[in-house]
């Protein structure tokens, strides 16, 4: 019989995320966790976001998903080093994949790690993995109401990006209610409406990516 | 200190959910669970069937979420009897919390019991409710790569909707991609095109749920 002992089990994951802060912080890299609903737009957020990123700026991704290495091949697609960890069952990454992750790379001169977490509005949002930052994406066609219904997710968010906003034309959306939403929840992060279509909100997110950087 | 013993724990949850089928074959009852990542049209599927199923065909729901009734709020509108259960941090439905629902319906003539799970793709998939049927929707904005990474997911579903097909002229959607994947996944559960914008699919769900009518 699999005796489970709840409280060692976070005390442990907490002590490796500390440990991969510690690594990463020790390297000069700065970590962002990207969390959110399956099919919100974080894979292409990122195919987007590294190349404007520069040459200077290099950056990699620890992509999370059960099954699957499709985001991955996107991913290789844009030049970054990319590492997929398959979870399995698991809702959401853990910091000791992550710390396997790090394993994979090579860390000198790089400036950002995009950490894709799994697609999933819950689990994720309860596991440090040692990033300094969480990006939080919601995309419109969820529908507003996701904010009230997830508030520790939204609670927990540096950057909340409002995604495919060029469908709300073609959705019944209100964007004041999101807000509203947030103002009873997190007031710290700033909310991005954002489109990978348009381009809407890209330079705002890169502005904020750049004041995140490394000194 | 708290000792979780895992097996027992899914052993006890098999159980209560055994128990709540007893309950509900005893009331001539059909209990269908609705699983989706959050915002796929749970709530709008359940607020444009229950008034099409018609005055003989009683129907209830019980809805969960992390935080809020609104799900509930809007389905009141529609005359069936829902309660909402608030799962805190959990991440899906437990049977006990459906046990919970049931006590508070009358089962007296009621044929269908929808029971609409927390908006996730991972953790439902994994917990018997003593539901009869399982309908998994996937929303078309989600994009066409889910049913490749969430296939434990899929495997369970006895009828799977493709829901707001009416986005696919705005969107780079490929439902054949999805079909691909669901003949190495699921080849018993009919896809149904579904849109409650336009009303495609309407009436072939309709047909399905009077073929899991009780006799």
């Amino acid at each position: 019989m699999k005796i489970n002992v709840i409280k060692s089990v976070m005390e442990a994951s907490d002590a490796a995320a500390a440990e991969n802060r510690q690594r990463l912080d020790a390297a000069g890299v700065v970590a962002i966790n990207l969390l959110s609903a399956p099919g919100s737009g974080k894979t292409t957020l990122l195919e987007k976001t590294i190349p404007a990123l520069g040459a200077d700026a290099q950056a990699a991704v620890l992509v999370g998903d059960l099954q699957t290495t499709r985001d991955a091949e996107r991913l290789a697609g844009v030049g970054s080093a990319v590492t997929q960890i398959n979870t399995g069952k698991g809702c959401h990454l853990s910091p000791t994949e992550v710390a396997k992750g790090i394993d994979s790379l090579d860390l000198t001169g790089l400036k950002y790690l995009f950490i894709e977490n799994v697609g999933n509005m819950v689990c994720p949002a309860a596991f440090d993995l040692g990033e300094h930052l969480r990006v939080v994406l919601l995309s419109t066609p969820e529908g507003d109401d996701k904010v009230a219904k997830y508030p520790t997710l939204f609670q927990g968010a540096d950057v909340i990006l409002l995604t495919k906003v060029d469908l709300i034309g073609v959705l019944e959306y209100d964007t004041g209610r999101v807000r509203e939403d947030l103002s009873h929840i997190n007031t710290r992060a700033p909310l991005i409406e954002f489109s990978s279509v348009s381009g809407a909100g890209m330079d705002q997110w890169l502005d904020w990516l750049a004041e995140q950087a490394p000194k």
